[in-house]
């Protein structure tokens, strides 16, 4: 694997699941197949399970992991070939990428979208500009439009906890926020699911919270949630903004908070969530603390999905 | 042990002294007990000694550290249970340490007090939803009333020190400063001492700054600084402000400096101070660049009180 | 070598190079010098490429590395000698420097100059308190006059691409910005390349720009560029502000960004920048993205000045 971007620079999601599965059986290789590779992790914006994962992740692989708050240090990139940098950023994306394309042997980039233009957001220029000139691998920690390690712990939960005899339905549901979130996760589930291909995709989501085609295509998609619960084996309850007016939140009539009540018309499905939750706003607390709640179990497979990750890119170096 | 949140979790001190102790001779011990241990550091407030000293201690036991700024990510918690979360707070206290737990083996805490409500702060409501929630050893870097890793080194640091053909008289006196501070180093210190019971504890502060009984029942009580001193063999100094009214810096007649002029009624008293110091504000200069002054040692002593309690959080895993 | 804080600390500057060069052959010595020594860094300022270069040569020498940024925990020190520190400063130097020089094997300070007093900032007041006090070796990470470890790793740069034929003209040209920054790296630069005497140095600035003459005094000073560039075989470019009016930008008259039209005049010169670089501002792009440039080369060479400073001081202790 030479990038860990998108689902679509893996051969298929079950190799990096059953890699994944393997690690957490046994977290430290006794090859130590990190040993004398160094991850640089480049935080654009804030990070708490992806942070940690990943490091505890590199760490069991035997890296040496050095985190980079850009954010914070007031790191502020140009991003425009050509410019005249007379202004406020600091350092140019190529000259900073070639640099820790040099002190890294791994480049992990959290980078979110601004949520002003679709079209800048939706090009990933930030994450394609270090992949352009870092020469080393890059592994998303998060980008724009996508956030690839969240979705192969998603894959990996469920591949834990599916029924044998059945292809499970698997429900992502929008809940509501109270600010205008990333479409990532959502985005990133659905392309997963569909290239893994095991499970049966329903979104469900108000009208006008409409996903792009490109990630859902394949999908059943509805605007009724309870319709969408229906049998269901799995319930992903996430929230998004609108893709078009792009970042915005348009009302919505119905309450679509999930709670335990709803979830009597599922095959005693299993609830996820990405977290961080809204507690009583997203989801009830009754569902969150319930055993039908698999949020910590996703969390913590957070570990084995960057695992594996990192070690199909440290094999392609 | 369990946790390490107070004295009440130890044994007794003196095991955790010697095994302090036997660590300063030895730093790493050949066995690396902490091998494959991953410690979570949560910093909620500012640190320097208590972090660097933590880490260090960690290192030399052989644990991989991971130290997490919660304060300056913007992770703003919650802590009531049934919140509905449609304000400032983004994630639960209760969903935040499950996942911690998965992923650390010990999970350390540093949070203040905010020194407005006596109930809120003397609750421990932070650290206790951690210890409640996270299901993995927790040590303390410092909470709302108490600082057990401080109060340990300052006990190995008397330890090292006393006098040999008798019991010690040490002073905790009060001294001046330009802000509200936390009670915790004097209420931990009293209580540490006091359960140690190897030295006669006198405890020397202006009329307003009692502390809470619970903590130094048992010790002399003295509003006279200078009576406190006679014949003192440490004097540990340290402001502290009101618990009644809570928070407050209730004038004080005279100048509670420590200074060498005050030092002569002592034994040729040695002097503490937890740091960071203001000087010629709480001691002099000419205190703290005395020979009689400890406050380098004592600092230096933190990395073996923390080896001392990792080692033994470590053991009951 | 018992400090790192100039060339002065050093017998020989090839003595070093041959280190480092001997360390980018083989970056991880197979008897880990640095086990068990610990490497503290201390930044009072931000800092990318020597945070993440010093900390990777700590590592392939198998040290411990701990980094403190001191300007973000708001760790506000206290610098002159008998303060009544009843202000803003919360720890004085003195006491922070003795309980570090306690916890670490070796120590890094960064700390730019205010920009404000020339005496000042010439005085090295904060560099210098930590050696005073700390009582281990001292690496600079940049102080307000002098960068040790940017100059070490220019002549590491200059050696591997340096004609072997002939002594090579090396030009130190100033170029425009658009704040004033220190002349730390300038200053450092000369005194390095006068101290190693391998090559012809030329220092060239608008007038106004003058450099201090205990760190030129040896090198030819000219204020016409052009001139300057004449068969060069090496140009460095970096902008400096006023040393007298202090901290000032006096107004140019010409325009001093280097172009690839005005390297026409010299030897193929190869061109070299610290960066972070302003594009279009300090050098064209064409310059930076042509084979003529050295900068990503000689960033990366940052890692075996550090790992070069660093195996030295160990001896040291």
């Amino acid at each position: 694997m030479k990038h860990f971007l998108s689902v679509n620079d893996v051969t298929h999601p079950d190799e990096l699941i059953n890699r994944a599965l393997a690690f957490k059986q046994q977290p430290v290789p006794p090859h130590h197949p990190g040993k004398g590779r160094r991850l640089g992790l480049l935080f654009f914006n804030p990070s708490l399970r992806t942070r940690l994962s990943t490091q505890l992740a590199a760490q069991n692989l035997g890296m040496e992991v050095i985190v980079l708050n850009a954010g914070r240090e007031n790191w502020t990139l140009e991003f425009t070939d050509g410019a005249v940098m007379d202004g406020e950023t600091v350092e140019h994306v190529k000259d900073a990428a070639r640099v820790l394309g040099r002190y890294f042997d791994v480049l992990g980039i959290r980078t979110f979208p601004k949520l002003q233009s679709r079209d800048e957001d939706y090009a990933e220029h930030v994450l394609n500009q270090f992949v352009r000139h870092a020469g080393v691998p890059v592994i998303s920690l998060e980008s724009a439009t996508l956030h690839p390690l969240q979705s192969l712990a998603d894959l990996i939960t469920i591949t834990e906890h599916r029924p044998h005899s059945r292809k499970p339905k698997v429900v992502l549901t929008w809940a509501p926020h109270i600010k205008p979130l990333p479409q990532c996760v959502a985005n990133s589930f659905a392309q997963w699911m569909l290239a893994w291909n095991k499970a049966h995709l329903v979104v469900a989501h108000p009208p006008g919270y409409e996903l792009d085609e490109q990630f859902t295509r394949g999908a059943d998609i509805l605007t009724s949630q309870m319709e969408a619960l229906q049998d269901a084996d799995f319930v992903y309850v996430k929230n998004w903004s609108s893709l078009n007016p792009y970042g915005t939140t348009p009302a919505v009539g119905e309450n679509w908070m999930l709670t335990s009540a709803k979830l009597q018309v599922t095959r005693n499905a299993r609830v996820m969530h990405c977290l961080p939750v809204r507690r009583n706003v997203e989801l009830s607390d009754e569902v969150l603390d319930s055993p039908a709640s698999l949020v910590t179990e996703q969390a913590a497979n957070r570990i084995w999905a960057a695992q594996a990750a990192l070690a199909s890119l440290i094999e392609s170096i």
